[in-house]
């Protein structure tokens, strides 16, 4: 299933969660069985490309793509997490969102040095978020040199905020709009 | 890597998240490569026998081996979400934490009637978040007779609790104690 077939799997949601706002909501994608898969198989082929030793997913959405790509690959998944969950002593990034800030959160044992390491999220907008994961990951001593979305929204110019932060954007799919 | 080597993998936190509790933390397994897919390859061969249509996580750590569970049997994923996530019109069910209750949704539209759907969640404890769950994709016209975990405990009492709703509990591995 190429990418033109995913894309038509995936539902837009208008004025969600806010008016003017087209939601891209992935769990229509995820439901059909075929569309995982493919969704799978397009970000492994990207992947596969960039050298990775380890996948990193952003919770939540993140872990379903994350999750499923590090097994086709057969590498490891390290889980970039909100504040408050880890069990362990942790390291925390805040990111900015359009009210207030957010923290992600990393146990920085689960990342050895100069372990190269994929970052993963299902949509790319402005890129805050990812931006926050990259840092904890190189942190904690990973090599982050590429971010893979399922979604990119490339006039929210997130790319070209990763770029600032020397970070290789991919993705499978891309909606004009917000 | 069968359940014993698995088992090895999982990291456990004393006193977390409270006092007198052995938390069994998967984040080390996950970042394992083989870990994560002798976790899958286990579970699948579980999974294959219960004969399902369709795959269903509890988030966020059910999303993690629902989506790699139901990639690796090639079914579609259906996310059941914490409160307020889903840009659509839900269905939802509230149970019992230990102190307040938390809410699972579902857009009842990813379910087709009489869809036989696998209820995934990284970990059985007392089983109320598993109910709610079951109940939720019972609501929306699936059949759901089987819930998979990857880790039973089992002195909590979940497979009981569960049997009670006529679910019946599959695990890959068990930890004594709570």
């Amino acid at each position: 299933m190429g990418p033109d077939e995913l894309k038509g799997l995936i539902r837009t949601v208008p004025d969600f969660p806010k008016s003017g706002i087209q939601f891209r909501d992935i769990t229509t994608l995820l439901a059909h069985g075929e569309g995982l898969a493919g969704s799978i198989k397009q970000m492994a082929a990207i992947a596969r490309s960039l050298d990775a030793d380890a996948v990193a997913g952003i919770e939540a959405r993140g872990f379903i793509f994350g999750t499923a790509l590090a097994l086709e690959l057969e590498l490891g998944f390290v889980p970039l997490r909100k504040a408050g969950k880890l069990p362990v002593e942790t390291i925390g990034e805040d990111y900015a969102l359009e009210y207030g800030t957010a923290r992600l959160e990393l146990d920085p044992t689960l990342v050895s040095d100069g372990e190269k390491v994929l970052l993963i999220d299902d949509l790319l907008a402005t890129g805050g978020t990812a931006i926050a994961g990259a840092r904890l990951l190189r942190r904690a001593g990973a090599v982050v040199e590429h971010a893979l979305f399922v979604i990119d929204l490339p006039e929210l110019g997130g790319a070209r905020a990763l770029a600032d932060e020397t970070l290789k954007t991919h993705s499978v799919i891309s909606f004009e709009g917000h």
